[in-house]
């Protein structure tokens, strides 16, 4: 339950006495600044992105892993953190997440109303997460049906896995790279290897902006580099070809019947059926679809490169890259021997139909993970295309935008496309031989 | 043995005494007029090419399956059609093709001397094979040293196959429609879904040229598709970081020491050595070079999405479709049930190292299954990244060289991307199920 | 509805007016005279069992693939000549089929009263199936709860499969090949190859009976050859070791608690749970009872043989083939690059026990595909371990029991082990090349 | 070069000196007594069998792992401890072990001349390795023409594996149990669980000479555990049927046309020829013989389930437990996406037949790892079939012969198959899960 100020939810009263504080108040995330969008910059040898802030960022939404002490831990040190060394930050938290801290902290803290994710899309600048890849996987969620996603910063508790994670206990530095990305001067980095050093247009008051930063001087750094992770485009579809809602959390919106956005996967599965799922796979989008087979199998997925490491893998599929532009269509125990995964052009289109041989049963269908309530019936279509990241252009010159723009931990030797090398030796235990000679 | 004009070669005197006649003459290369380069257009909505000739090809390569009599058939009849119907062409075959066909010709025909491939790249305008995907491969080989392929038209004597080839019945209709790509006015199509109507820079006597086809008017065709088929660019290098000379069919070339290209795949493996092959695999070039895995196996593959359906497919690797921009590394049979197929962005060097563990033995190294006589030993390197295919550049101005461009067959109702969607299903039987309930 | 003789269900009056038509009653199974169990004789040189009757079969189970025309059709037609030629013999459906069927008949045929499967093991001589491998599988279910199962007589409506089928139109000369198998004299073969000639052990009047046989002389035949198939005996325990009733089927029997048996596997799967099972796999029993590992999957397959073509084939499990005394431990999309299935001695105790990870969450257990209304939850486990099929003893010498019978398709040039190489072929499309060279 | 008593080989002067010194001897093994054979006996709850002695074995080879100094230490710390322990034991080693050796120890040791294996069957009473699975492995490939086996203790310098290893560091305890096994009285062990107590006959004077043993008594201990391992048995044959040669090591016995036995597998392979292999496999032996497929692949492999965990295991086959009588079928890199690896009944005929297609090409063929020098050409033929282990009869009363008997490690908590499970977990990193959540 939240306590909201102000607005007292009733029934509190016997639980809140100690509201009159304030420091367990409860904002709204209404009251916050409007959200700063920070540019993505090509760089001459990377394939990695250069985040650019137009003034520095001022709500940062903190998402941690449920039921872990260590995580819980390491959000309230990030919290007074943030509190002492960037006065200006406000700390946004999920509902229930709020009213679990607030107590712990003599600062407001923000929340949106229950679940009306909408909201972070206006208000939050970036992204932090504390738990592991299923706590991305959650922070990417709240922003499954907004176009522009703000940059996340993960911090991992145990192994460094594939997601570009930080180790916990570099937050002070990661979150230092972060928040000055972009800024002039004796703030960032004058870096040979990338264009960072050109000039950046900063919003009127930028410049003061950073120079509030408490402590000791912030150096030179580099800009932190981007990985733009592209999602899927999903839309579901009656025998019709009208569109129906999608579940939460996408439901929780103002339009419930958009396509929503996958970092992971979408999934068609049988679930407790005892009858297989037949499902039509069709290829490209009229005139131009034809079908590929039709199926009977478990389930099926299609995945982004970076779900790869995820279901798919469980079900036979290939690790491919987060940067070859691609979907994979990986089937769940299919009955035929012959059905090899398969990697398409990210562009391309791709239909599930529920095949007439499911007679009437519901087939069940989620979106990274989150089941959708009522399954789709004969006739019924997911439609999938991977996300458009970038507009058309020359490197150096493209806008991007679309993908979750993850934060990739940098700094020391280890630097560029180790954390995918390093997420497969580390999490897969890639290529542990057998056999002793 | 080859008969050259006006060169007779000593010995020939008992079996060439029918060679004064000179429908039997074997002309070679050199006296060909230059080659014609097309261009590639992007279309509007499509990921397919639009092929344009500034003018009329005249220098057609024709390679054929050998051992097989249909195809030696089809490309009798072939020969014929083109002399009969395009008087301006000239044929050209592989030596020993060229020596066993040519009294079946009226007219002269050109060869290249034994194996100087090379002399393919300056003068073929059009490559046209008949036979099967082994075929096409054998045809590209003859351009593993050439920045620029010239387009491949390829005609199935069976099924139809990945690599868009045409049924043998269709070769005139095929056969026209490459020749008159990006003509003007009547000659071809106004084709509403992509720029072909946009003016196409001729050079002089183009126009001419196409008006002098025999038989009927062309009429109105539509610019054949190209598929721009990736290649794999392939350095061999010593301990020392020098490079090494390539096998046959590059080491026929001026400059043996370069990298060669690949349609399909590179190998290293094992061969008949009762050792596995221990090999470090790196990801990036220096200075960002990192080590993935140090890997035991019967081999490795990279391969291009075009060989994902060959090779690597035996081995367990997903099936790519050509226009996913990447390389894919398999392992052939690893010492690990842990080495999950990978799939990398097109433009990320690999590096093949041989691991000191060999001891000295010789790992075996093939480029599209032409294997060099000389492994490699302790320290040596193959080095592969994805060739460029594009420059940079907005859609619709991009300049396209590189790749090999690949004729794919269109018309009737299955357009487009038909030939992957077939391809899988005639020659896979992907997706045959099994059980019958 | 079905409509016993002399007993009249309330509510039957509108309409069952004609039952009072001899040839559409429905008489109680208990009515029928006991089962005659048949004896199965290891051969000098086969596999294979040989199927002896001490007197002839009575009591024919008939089961049918449902909503199959080609089935109903083959069922009526089997059923008027069984009629016709045997005329001791009995027909037995399943009450729902019982009532569909029975107009169609101008004789009495049996059924048992709803769900007491138990009745058939005491009634039924032999069971012959007309559909595919799922009416197979659902007419051993029948017997799942018994020591002794009958055997089993099956007709494929289409592709003959890996369950050793025979055509529909070989119907006749099957039957009268089972129904004679054993009898002495001029009513079988003498054949040199298997201990057939030896005096079997017949009831008195067995002679007799068999030489009611109507029609033309039963002539020379060779005894059925019989697959035993091996099933598991399936167990649930609760986390303090006490047994918990199994779901349906074998609910319906006099002792719910005990083990059933499967014919092809047991399956705990997190059906439509959005978290990944944890189960701890356990080999041997107390004291030597050792843990192999805990696993995370979508599910775990424990298999016979028989099953190796089942859902474990779709879950990437070898093909065992029926006579490899063996059971199949198989995991459904492991969240592990590692866990290879395994294949273990059938007399290995295996036990699947529901980790506390899962945090109360049930996972769903089924036996042969039918799903247990209640799921399993922390602690609770599946106790697995192979059927005994024969007593210890020399071969020739030892008794046989337990197991399904497959009277396996016999005659002709194909005989022997032909079912399972000809259902790889027919049924799995077993190794189709691709790739056209 | 090996010194052999009194028949000093020439060239040996200048290196030889001190071999006056009879500390230096190298006697040949024909100067040992004859072998000891043990029987196997069944034990009523286990799977595994109890080594018995009729009286001391004397003889014992030792084979250790090439190039490893932690071997060579153990082994000459062995070798010492058996002198001074167990007086009237000889030790056996190869001809270049003990050339190697010799000098090390003040006592005669014995050798073969050059490669007559064949008179290692004739002495051997056991054998004990130092290394890994490739010396067991060594160690059988010495018995590969015999049929029967002396029991093997191994030792590993590592990770336990799959084959019952013993730590290194375990040696004493589990040579004084396996050379005790079997004695009666106060030497070993009242077992409840096993027949051990029952009389075993004895060889006159066995008892004196367990007697012997210096030191401490022995003491209670259990016999050993044996596990048999399977082999199979394998013939080449021209296109005749006329038998061919194989090649070393089994060259080199009296009868070099004979099966040998193979303990992992046996491997068929295009090697170095740039075509693939195409191989029809037969199932059954005539007139039962029937055609499984032509299948067109790097290689096939004929595995027991011992070898399920080398090569096959690498090609994607199943790990199958040592106790399920099988032989595996498992394809290398099939031009198929649907040959599932096979698992038959260890008593079928299995042929492998190079076919026609092969144009005359040698296609390799390697038992154990060792290939033989010529390969096999169009027409000729692999026989395959599980050898024979144990006679016919009831457990208790059978007998074993065959199989490589290898004396698995007990004793402690863990007992029983742990040697298994445990090479699971250690050497494949059996289920290594990927994700943290």
């Amino acid at each position: 339950m939240i306590i909201w100020k102000g607005t007292r939810i009733i029934g509190c009263a016997t639980r809140c006495f100690s509201t009159s504080s304030r420091r367990t108040e409860i904002r709204h995330l209404s009251e916050l600044p409007e959200r700063v969008q920070p540019t993505f910059k090509e760089t001459s040898n990377h394939d990695l992105l250069s985040l650019r802030w137009p003034s520095p960022p001022r709500n940062i939404l903190v998402v941690r892993k449920d039921n872990d002490d260590d995580a819980l831990e390491a959000v309230l040190e990030f919290g007074h953190h943030i509190r002492s060394t960037y006065p200006d930050i406000s700390l946004i938290f999920e509902p229930y997440v709020a009213e679990e801290l607030h107590r712990n902290f003599d600062f407001p803290i923000y929340a949106a109303n229950g679940k009306e994710n909408a909201a972070y899309q206006e208000k939050v600048d970036l992204t932090s997460t504390f738990g592991g890849d299923g706590t991305i996987l959650h922070a990417a969620s709240l922003f499954a049906t907004a176009q522009s996603v703000p940059p996340i910063l993960s911090f991992s508790m145990g192994t460094l896995g594939f997601l570009g994670e930080w180790r916990v206990g570099e937050y002070k530095r990661a979150f230092r790279q972060a928040y000055v990305s972009g800024a002039p001067g004796p703030l960032h980095a004058k870096s040979t290897d990338d264009p960072d050093h050109t000039s950046n247009p900063l919003r009127p008051g930028a410049l003061q902006a950073w120079s509030n930063i408490k402590g000791k001087s912030m150096g030179h750094t580099r800009n932190s580099r981007i990985l733009m992770r592209n999602r899927l485009r999903v839309g579901l579809f009656d025998e019709n070809g009208t569109r129906l809602p999608h579940g939460p959390p996408s439901a929780y919106t103002n339009n419930p019947g958009e396509d929503v956005f996958a970092l992971n996967e979408v999934l068609l599965h049988r679930g407790s059926l005892p009858h297989l799922a037949h499902i039509t796979i069709l290829i490209g989008s009229p005139p131009h679809q034809r079908t590929l087979t039709t199926a009977i199998a478990d389930g099926f997925l299609i995945s982004t490169p970076t779900g790869s490491t995820a279901y798919s893998l469980s079900s036979g599929g290939s690790i491919v890259h987060p940067l070859v532009s691609s979907l994979l269509l990986t089937p769940i125990c299919p009955r035929s021997l012959s059905f090899r995964p398969l990697v398409l052009p990210a562009n391309t289109p791709i239909t599930l139909r529920i095949d007439e041989e499911n007679r009437g049963k519901e087939i069940e269908v989620s979106v990274d993970g989150a089941r959708r309530q009522t399954g789709l019936k004969t006739g019924m279509e997911v439609r999938v295309v991977g996300e458009e990241v970038r507009s058309p252009g020359a490197p150096g010159s493209r806008e991007w935008a679309g993908g979750v723009p993850s934060i990739v931990r940098s700094g020391g030797a280890a630097d560029g496309e180790d954390h995918w090398v390093g997420g497969l030796n580390s999490m897969l235990k890639f290529n542990y031989p057998f056999g002793n000679g």
